[in-house]
């Protein structure tokens, strides 16, 4: 058993921008229906930030206020901002700096970190090693994506998919064994061009051509990313479970990767886990990419269905490929 | 003072395309010359990658091939692939997983870290986390960027500045103290818009006219930058040398971000430092953004510059406003 990283999780937030589209909405746009997309993904609505002058540092940003304010903490008292994203605001700089300026962070430093769906699990383990080797106290780990500035919205195979919304948490040292106890990633290069964003990198610099041919739009691959997300989702966060000799009796809630509910109940099948220790809200707000786990956390804590000492699997799989699970032993 | 952490950098290489791109190449695409930049600048030439089907994952693969055959490892031993850049191929799958796929690394995770011209020392900072936890045997960490896909050679104040290139090391636990010994990180996001990439994020998804109004290239205000960098770069590294009990005296060489030969000049002045205790390699390839600190390193140790049980500083300054210092005791 590996040893727990005296990490906690001691405070977690959400922001979700108001503007609701919903599947009679999409019916408008693309050859879809609410029946259809309801019965295939489980999405009923996605929240859209519409201000064209708003974007991901503004949703992470509401998010790093709420957790000050939750813990009753200074912006000062933070030493590091990790964001995990795939639509920053600007190519540099990191979205990160944004939210250090617009909060007043003063003694924080910060990145992006850039991992797709897996991006904020991976965070929260990197956030997690600088608190367990006693360099920071406070580490803002916030997951955030407006992924509405990069959806084709006449493409019905992934404008029904995603929303926009971050998530967060706060990451404290403990003394007990209340903390992130044990993380399992991979990636898998080889799936990379199942799920992508192929131009506006330095492969396909933006061009005429390359907003002609549509290149700066997510393109997915829906069968392939499927059938990779539900095995490895379960197989990982089954690991995970048995390496720390646990069982699935011992597991509180699953807070999957909401991508898709179809891939969240193979993963749970295959765990041999009941629907109501999974955390499903993929109905309200489609995939947030980074956000989708952060938020799912933030409703398991609203909604009381964790509590001080449950354990807990984050589980995650999605564009690189990059999966994983990191299992948690509740603080609060 | 505080604890080391006990990771070791066990071996550094570097890759830069063949193509030149010189003073005198530039001084038929704007109005400039070779005397004005190497006077005001300290450049000579740059690399670029001209195939238009490479990009940075292409630079940081080779640069973690020469990595595996100087340790003579297999590309299975590597646990984790952190790629420091502002330039991914895509804007995603990240860079990490392209690498994790080109080299066969098949047990290890990854993701890229943006943080701009400090992302490399940024990076190098959290493998060395996973190291001391001991979580991880073999870190890669590669700082790559193809700038020339970014860059406006219609403007005469950036394109001079910038080139291709890529320059990694790898990080391996270590008992002794011959290890990273300390690092002081800020950011600034005050400062974000003085030196930025404004298109092609969630702000400003590219479109007919972010690329019309050439939105999709480094934008840089040099005088602000000049100021920030060469005051922050010393001052950051000057506190790192005196909190763990040492003087300029005690430190073998500066190992600076090279973005502008007087920017270097006049930090090492603030420091009451040498020239020939400072890396200064801009005059061969200009600034690679996440790629400096390593290819100096690099030379460095190809040049015998440092030894076992040398300090040195990595110091770094850029976009964001994000900078830092980082204290090595070299290894090998």
């Amino acid at each position: 058993m590996p040893n727990p990283l005296r990490a906690a999780i001691t405070s977690v937030a959400h922001y979700v921008p108001e503007d609701r589209l919903t599947n009679d909405d999409l019916e408008k746009l693309v050859d879809t229906n609410d029946e259809w997309i309801v019965s295939h993904v489980g999405i009923k609505e996605r929240r859209i930030l519409k201000d064209p002058n708003l974007a991901t540092a503004h949703l992470c940003t509401k998010v790093a206020e709420q957790i000050l304010e939750q813990r009753g903490i200074s912006a000062s008292e933070i030493d590091l901002i990790l964001v995990a994203t795939i639509t920053p605001d600007m190519v540099f700089p990191a979205t990160a700096c944004l939210v250090q300026n617009n909060i007043g962070a003063e003694n924080a430093w910060g990145f992006d970190l850039s991992a797709a769906c897996a991006g904020f699990v991976y965070a929260v383990t990197v956030g997690a090693q600088f608190i367990q080797a006693g360099t920071h106290k406070k580490v803002l780990v916030i997951g955030g994506d407006k992924m509405s500035a990069f959806i084709d919205y006449t493409d019905r195979n992934t404008c029904i998919l995603f929303g926009d919304g971050a998530g967060g948490v706060l990451l404290e040292p403990t003394e007990d064994d209340h903390c992130i106890q044990d993380f399992i990633f991979h990636v898998d290069g080889s799936g990379g061009e199942h799920l992508c964003q192929p131009g506006g990198g330095s492969l396909h610099p933006a061009s005429h051509e390359t907003v002609d041919q549509r290149m700066h739009y997510v393109k997915q691959n829906g069968r392939a990313v499927m059938k990779f997300a539900s095995t490895n989702m379960a197989d990982v966060s089954g690991r995970i479970i048995e390496r720390n000799g646990l069982t699935a009796d011992d597991i509180k809630l699953l807070v999957p990767h909401q991508a898709n509910r179809r891939i969240i109940m193979a993963a749970a099948r295959r765990m041999k886990l009941p629907e109501e220790k999974i955390l499903i809200n993929i109905d309200k707000f489609g995939n947030t990419t980074d956000a989708t786990v952060p938020i799912a956390l933030w409703e398991a804590v609203e909604t009381k269905r964790i509590e001080r000492g449950d354990y807990i699997v984050m589980a995650t799989a999605g564009g690189g490929y990059a999966w994983g699970s990191a299992l948690v032993k509740w603080a609060y």
